[in-house]
């Protein structure tokens, strides 16, 4: 349904461009982010425990329209692909009667994970992330605005979301979302997005056994990099997940009216799902630190080792060429060189030495 | 009674499946585990001050069956091994009416530590740990529910469990435990999986001895790979008992009405003991950060050493053999040559030399 | 407008004078700082939803004749540049009556950002940063005084400000500034200075990147400095940029009468946009630490290169040096030498011995 | 009096046996720890401003005899050393009406410093360190119970106790101590206690100082070894007195009845010590990791040193090794040989040739 | 005035003996610290608004004489210069009602910083830094009493005050101190302290730029330690200052009715300055821990460097070596001995093979 983009890894992706909106006023509209390759789209989806009703929407009147004629006791998700049409989201935000800040943050794609109680709605910041193709993830941000009987998702729409699942549990029936509320579908959307990280920190944790594996066989310099790139993967993991379990713990508290009693626990189960995330989280920081120790005193072992290997070779030739230069010699009166057997004994000498130097070696273990 | 596998270490440990939930709504029942050898079974517990009663099922009916039997008063303890048989636990669940996050925890094995109070009855995840040859240790969830008369004890069933000598306790009256309530029975369960974690620190503090010996002894590579085993280690203990402190410090605190005023102070001494296995944990990672220091200072000391031989032999050598190959010239007018002491005094001239350089490197505390 | 001073790096930055100040009686007001290169000057504005008035003024008598006349119901906004001139900065303070702490720590510009509540008027200081040539960045300290109706600020005068769009948007009545009081005038300029912390972010993150670039490529020493140079940008940016956001919280909690309900949620904007740049900062500090490790490493790893090679060089030629030397002897009976193929004999051993140690090395891994 | 124990220091200190326990029933009395050279005795003082009795007691049962006839109004202090015995705590226990998790603790050696509040009675656990020959320190565990009208130390017996001077104070009313109450006489011996703390911390504290001026002349690898040996020191320090600080802030606060106003304020004092304490295990640590790093880099720096010998040396006579061959070639053709002044001139050129060298190994600063 | 001791640098500072205090009972006045050069004197001053009266006085007696006669409502400053005198320091506690922990207090010149709250007295502890020649600094013990109307300080009189400009603004009546309470003379000599601390880092922040240009040129060993001596310095200095920070900010909080309204603000401001004090301490800490790396690196470059010049050598000698000893050999069969051109063809292949050499070196990198 959507394009994949190239899963994120490098440096830059921490160093996105906010500073086009230096000197705006604040609520100014101005979309911050990647460009999605397509045009925004809103899917729309209205049920109770009986009814279901799923429709598309290419343009905002529509939808609005069709927000009118809310059948009152349904819920309705209405999730938005795409934040970077400003007409659509000014529109929908006047419509909803939401705060300038709030339409701000909206199409600007580089918050920081956080929940805000408006009173009537709430407005959640969170990172989506998938994973992609050889281990890496992507990850987009998504925007989730909770009323009594709605929800409103604002994705960037660049790779994908992980709402198929709930799509088809409330298009089937399945399980008990039709019969619940919003906050109940807000949990589930949420959940869903948790769950991601759980798929992503497993490759994490796969990528981490394979480079173990690499060391305990022949460590190289990638490795150093592909250390350094996880943990690059793991720093921005936990950006993303340290922030939201405050925003979790805000609703699982049940400050807000706008969640009911029964939702409280569900929302305490992603806390606690969080929490595991996060847990998962130090704990690959721990392991990737102990690997770094592993590969660098590798790299002096190794240098240890050849060194080894020169002073062996050096300490039994530097003698040896010493002695065979002795007799070398032009001296007019050199009396070993008319021994007869001097020759022979000088080598039966030479062997010696060299014998006594590799013993010599063991001793000293370094052989 | 049970079959042994083999211990964790590796860091497969760490990264356990879970991402197979991904997108099923909540409450669904879905094993995450390693499979166990054998099939679920059910131990039950009855007993008050005089009576006691103890029965074991293949079959959750018969468990079922027996319970509706309860005699009011006394104390019952349901052991599950194996959360492997999702139909088990949901039929045990809807009997007892738990909440479908429980079950969920239930079949779940890979659940962060934690306490939950849901009114009628508080559930518990921890982590129980058993020493295992060769100084490892396995590990296995245990999950329990405490009602105000009975305990629910869930076992992943891989490892055996640490609850025998309860079990005689019960059947012998030893103790206090027969004229306490189901409270009394909790605390005396994780009292005894809490024990079961300064096993497992005493075994890891034995090879923390055995490393220090050989690091004193001759340090080789496999010393960092002990060091980061160990490390590993403790990262999964510290994972196992920082969130269980908290948990206790629930039941401690006596929030709940299922734990008695006089019951509490047997919790706090389990905390006390939790606090008392961080310590030891963090205690030994210091040592183990020391002993790191001391690792790869000695690599750094040893390539020293042999550097500081293969200069001596070099810097007695080189000039020697430089001195030797120029009486080994051939110019025609070499003047050295004819002497008739020449060779004996350019013989002399070299053990002076040697000698020289000898007492240089004793001065400069290189030899 | 004003002169661009060369921008902050060298660590002289944090070691600024003060200790000029010891003795002298608390409200001393005595200039610490830089001595900006043009008189002090004294700009003011004046508007409601309907007027607006722009003046200049060169001394602070002027000024106070105008400030009488204050049109009751409109926002005043005095901005004076260059706090090096004692007097004036006295006179306004008498005007206004201030507290002299206030007074001395606006001719201080080495202040820690904080806030201060003084009933009638919030004191605020923070400090502006501005990107300058070169991915470097200008500091200067922005003190703000917030009354019921006015703002006053006192800048230090050096590099510029960064309020040319907010003056524009009174000028041209442009967004919703015309029509709210002074508390959302002194969260217009806070916004501006926190967005100007993006800007300098994304500068460090940019040389960020560089950096790992040519870390990928060639590592030299120049690397380390530059890794430092950003460690200093960074350790300034957190000194500037955490005391602040424990200000914003003071004013985002709305404990002042004079922040009126609805600005609250701007201040809470601005307040989130000082956690975004503290977790970038942090961001880039463990960025930094990895490519640090990285640098290091290649250091070692090069010396282990270069070692390996001389290894190989003196293991090859070392047995060959010994051999040709045996042959350079003069005994007078070394049977070899009358061999009619002894000296193709030895060249063929020769290159024997070495391919065999080329081998050697091959299958340790050393090439 | 008492026999002196070899001081801790290895690391088999901090891994005790505790397993033994594992299985009993909570409240078990089975003694651990290490078991020392004499039997049990009992000592008794009874006191008040002017009347004082001292009695020594071998059973149990002759003590509480004696209690029996308490004089109201008059401080008890009994100080049991020795807990291995485990019928006499358990006797006294009773007597004292302790509760089962008390007397458990009381023979159980390797407790974590605390305090608990029994309504009635103060039950307290901390170290008592003494300073050993050699610099080393041994330590034993002091519980404390602290009545309304009395005090009941338990000792394990292994290294004398720190209190001798209380002991003279209260025979020779010196001080306020024989007109003051039981909770004085306690935070007397806490006072005992922690300032042996001190004696501890200045023997440690002149380790270091010796390991600076070694560091200083001339580093070798046992330095390190020392170096980690205070670390042991100090880790096992901090584990005894971050929680006594804990401990003593509860009986800072007042919060315990038997606590009398007037001596919370000598509490506050003994607290402070405590801070104190730490304060100063925490510069010595940081002194340390200095001390390691000023070690580790005096390695390098000599490897260093070395290796510019070892080039200075090859450097110079490798060319010269080199140009002395080619004259001792035997080329038929080969004119130089036949110079008359070859062989003087040779020598000028490589005379000229070592003096270039060590002039460019002086500009490159290798020398 | 006073003799300037040597400045504090060295480890021995923060070992001070304290154990000559065990075994005595609380509230001994034991001297603890470093013995003055000169005995104990007093100095008086007594003023309010209009009148001012200055007094030295040789014995406490004297003083105390003086003190009855104290007009009301005049503000008195007695500053103590010089606390082994016990017998002083005991008859003064006794006038003026001091506890007796605070009299061992105050004998003691080892505390850490504090404030205690009598009641009728603050009793404060702090450090009193000077600089000294050679950018070291001195440190002594400054204790402040403080009642409603009087101000009592006690120095260790080892490096003499800070108040000078205090004292001169008493006499001339400068500033508002003269019609200020005994709290805001209180605050006015904790601020002269404060002061001071400013005037100790810009010293270090010095120290530190020209560690760092050295760096830049040519690190030696010494720069090591000279690190190492300001990490000493500013561990010393976090001991002074952090604890001072909590004391000064119980006096902003305003919880003891000694301290005025009006004055506290007064305090907030020298909390504000701790802070700023800390703040410039952890910047340090960290600038330092940056030029460690930097130094350490720069060992590990020269080694490289110093290895690339050795391999270089080794590579272009070695070979050439062993071809000059090829040509050296006595085999009756070596045709090219016999060559014509046979000297200079090998000459020319020599000059190739090191230009080939070379020319690799410059491919790799090495050169």
């Amino acid at each position: 349904m959507k394009q994949k983009t190239p899963p994120p890894r490098s440096t830059s992706h921490f160093t996105k461009k906010r500073s086009v909106k230096a000197g705006l006023p604040p609520g100014s509209l101005v979309h911050i982010g990647d460009l999605p390759p397509e045009a925004a789209s809103i899917s729309f989806m209205q049920y109770d425990a009986e009814q279901f009703e799923e429709l598309q929407f290419g343009s905002v009147e529509a939808c609005l329209d069709h927000l009118q004629q809310h059948v009152t006791g349904q819920v309705v998700w209405v999730n938005v692909e795409g934040v970077h049409n400003v007409e659509l989201i000014r529109n929908l935000g006047e419509y909803l009667g939401l705060h300038p800040l709030v339409l701000e943050d909206l199409v600007n794609t580089i918050q920081r994970p956080k929940i805000e109680d408006y009173g009537s709605y709430l407005f959640m910041v969170l990172r989506m992330l998938k994973t992609a193709e050889q281990g890496h993830f992507s990850s987009e941000q998504l925007a989730v605005i909770i009323t009594s009987r709605a929800v409103f998702t604002f994705q960037e729409a660049l790779n994908g979301d992980v709402f198929d699942a709930i799509r088809s549990r409330i298009r089937a029936a399945k399980g008990r979302i039709r019969s619940m509320g919003a906050d109940y579908l807000a949990y589930s959307l949420i959940d869903a997005v948790v769950d991601g990280y759980f798929g992503v920190l497993e490759n994490t944790g796969e990528e981490i056994l394979a480079i173990e594996d690499r060391l305990a066989l022949e460590p190289d310099r990638s490795i150093l990099q592909n250390i350094n790139g996880i943990k690059k993967e793991i720093i921005y993991l936990r950006k993303a997940v340290w922030p939201l379990r405050e925003a979790l713990s805000f609703l699982e508290r049940g400050d807000s009216e706008l969640i009911q009693e029964g939702t409280r626990l569900f929302f305490r189960d992603v806390y606690d799902h969080t929490i595991q995330v996060i847990d998962t989280v130090e704990t690959y920081r721990d392991l990737l630190s102990g690997m770094l120790d592993l590969y660098l005193s590798s790299i002096s072992n190794r240098t240890n080792e050849i060194m080894k290997f020169l002073t062996l070779v050096g300490t039994i030739f530097m003698p040896l060429t010493f002695l065979v230069g002795v007799y070398g010699m032009n001296f007019k009166h050199l009396p070993e060189l008319e021994w007869y057997y001097g020759y022979p004994i000088l080598w039966a000498f030479m062997i010696l030495l060299s014998v006594a130097m590799v013993i010599y070696f063991k001793r000293k273990r370094w052989l």
